[in-house]
């Protein structure tokens, strides 16, 4: 397993209650791939959210974010943590 | 205290241990700002590096970047967390 960053532009406005329910329709299903979505951090102003996770590929990330209806920008492997 | 996520592009090839000797860069001056540096992730393959601080304000992260050596190309505030 390693981790990811993923990147969601052309979120503006985004609520926290949105934020939320985004989160768990990625829980819900994240099983299926055997990926984790740790934490998700978001600015309505600009309309950008990072999720974090950790998954077997960027590839498995993608699915469950295009399942639960909001496909990355971008997933961007991090195996370096400080 | 308000948080933020800021990304740094152009860190190709960069390692564990330039990732925790950048980190502590800002550590040892965060406190000058006011910021906190919490956490950073990093990809030696594309290049990017995120971190998440807790700071008064997107200046504030920026001015402890940069006087580290490693200004940010985008300093995100993140309100919503998830």
């Amino acid at each position: 397993m390693a981790q990811f960053m993923d990147v969601h532009h052309g979120m503006k406005g985004i609520t926290a209650d949105q934020l939320r329910e985004a989160h768990q329709a990625d829980l819900a299903i994240e099983k299926d791939e055997g990926v984790h979505f740790e934490k998700a951090w978001a600015d309505p102003e600009s309309g950008t959210v990072y999720c974090l996770s950790e998954a077997p590929s960027a590839e498995a990330v993608q699915r469950i974010h295009e399942r639960a209806g909001h496909r990355a920008d971008e997933v961007v492997p991090v195996p370096l943590t400080v």
